[in-house]
């Protein structure tokens, strides 16, 4: 099968893409016929050694995948043969990746694909929308009465956790530039306000006055000497990305009102947590409620340059989806 | 009733000791005639105005009593006339403090005094140990299995985290001077170690080798750089002290493994949970397992010397305890 992967860890240029073997299903796994994948920067970050994990080479990259199930493992009863399914977390933790024309996954992570839902929008939602849901409930404990800041309203996750945190009752508050703000109202935003504001943080205070209970920093900016302070009591930020920033505040900004910092990275859910997850990310997309802003395929083969343009920022506002056969 | 109360917030010297009428109870209020009163830094830390809490003047100071039910408000059943009882939320929150020969509490907030405990040792070890069971229980969700460092371990809250963790089944590692060391195994910690030794943190990662589950950081010492990476996946760091040190970390250290910063005053637990903390404490209080490592009696009328003793670190290792009629 054509498959695209590498032999060693390291930069864009390690990329193959050539022939492999077809894998055979484990027990408890399926084999399915690829029909896309996503690119996303955690991708980037397992080819390159940044994000450490078990690998074996020759390593096949990506991480999400829709596709049709063409063969089963023993003890595998469902999904049958022909269904159609997504998975999020191959590629890491001793799993082969999917950017390949066929790959394996566990049983335990697959979901069923919706009726009528395209592949590449469900690929290309996959990875923001259970990111957002493991940010809001897994870790932040979300309740419906509450408020919430989308630090980054406009992006894949912030679009994801805008869309959550409304339908979940809670009041969304968002931050964006101003091309992007009537995008995050229609994603369920309440209140946008300008990012780069120099007021913004009296402009979340004004509109939040009993505090913001739950905050989601997708940009990484982790400005805490302003954002804590405008903490609710018992306030959470959650922390998952802007690897290299510092974090600085002083303790008792944090303790005497019991906020918290919750630092999570999807890598770490267990299968448990990513198929309760799945079953809320399925519902959304049978709701048709999850829309990626804009999807841009390309064949498997161009596997590289995908890693080449996410890593120097040339695909804002774009998901990066593979089909083979393209 | 000879009280101990000030008319304004400020120093020491603000404190009065004189008559004061004796409270009357309201609906769902009982009256106490006080037993033991302990002295507490959150109580300076009220008195000065340092922490923020609605109180009116003149203000009866004090936090924590053990006292006997002399007269009960309309609606309360129990705990009835002549019920030894405790309680550890007067003053703050609109409450006077209970340093007097009587005071009124709500009956949510007073529990049992088990038959045969000393209101001394009682009062003595309600703050700490009500702090550690929050700490513990109610932010950090110990479980049995885990691994604790409790960093100061020969404290009065470091003893009562290490009673109550050891207890639970979760392994405990303590640092502490060497003069508290067999202190700190009496209490259950399973190993301990020199708070000062410039090899802890290998110490620790040698211990621990599959990382620290929990860490509570008595000392306020927050030294991050050292104390996150010794933390296991999911790993929580319980912040409750140091008030102004900073606390600095690199986003990617806190988020790759699921990290996460706790903070947490027991002036912000609720009603409920303080409750279920006292069922833990009167339990360990019944077993005769939390014991104040010394305890010195003043009487009332030596509140104001009592809270300069603490604020110049006069009392380390010492309980100060009140009592009216001494």
């Amino acid at each position: 099968m054509h498959a695209a992967y590498v032999e060693s860890l390291g930069g864009t240029d390690a990329i193959r893409y050539g022939l492999l073997p077809v894998p055979r299903c484990g027990p408890g796994e399926v084999l399915l016929r690829v029909e896309a994948v996503a690119v996303d920067n955690v991708d980037t970050f397992v080819r390159s050694g940044r994000f450490r994990t078990d690998i074996t080479f020759p390593f096949v990259i990506g991480r999400d995948v829709v596709g049709t199930v063409v063969d089963r493992g023993t003890e595998v009863t469902t999904p049958r043969i022909g269904d159609r399914v997504w998975c999020n977390s191959l590629g890491h933790a001793g799993r082969q990746g999917p950017t390949s024309e066929y790959t394996t996954a566990p049983v335990e992570r697959v979901y069923s694909l919706p009726a009528g839902v395209d592949p590449a929008v469900a690929v290309a939602v996959a990875h923001p929308a259970a990111t957002a849901h493991l940010a809001l409930y897994t870790h932040a404990g979300l309740r419906a009465v509450e408020t919430v800041f989308v630090a980054g309203g406009a992006g894949h996750v912030g679009s994801a956790l805008t869309v959550m945190a409304s339908r979940s009752g809670a009041c969304v508050l968002v931050s964006a530039r101003a091309d992007d703000h009537e995008w995050c109202r229609s994603s369920g935003a309440a209140t946008v306000l300008d990012y780069a504001a120099p007021d913004l943080a009296e402009q979340l205070r004004a509109a939040a006055p009993d505090g913001i209970d739950v905050l989601v920093d997708t940009s990484g900016r982790h400005d805490l000497a302003t954002t804590l302070e405008l903490l609710a009591t018992r306030g959470r930020i959650v922390v998952m990305s802007g690897m290299d920033r510092k974090l600085e505040c002083r303790a008792g900004d944090l303790y005497t009102h019991d906020r918290s910092l919750l630092g999570f990275a999807i890598t770490n859910a267990t299968a448990e947590e990513l198929a309760e997850a799945a079953q809320h990310v399925t519902t959304l997309l049978t709701d048709g409620v999850l829309r990626p802003r804009h999807i841009e395929e390309l064949p498997l083969s161009a596997a590289g340059e995908a890693h080449r343009r996410l890593e120097a920022g040339e695909a804002r506002g774009t998901r990066l989806v593979l089909r083979p056969g393209n």
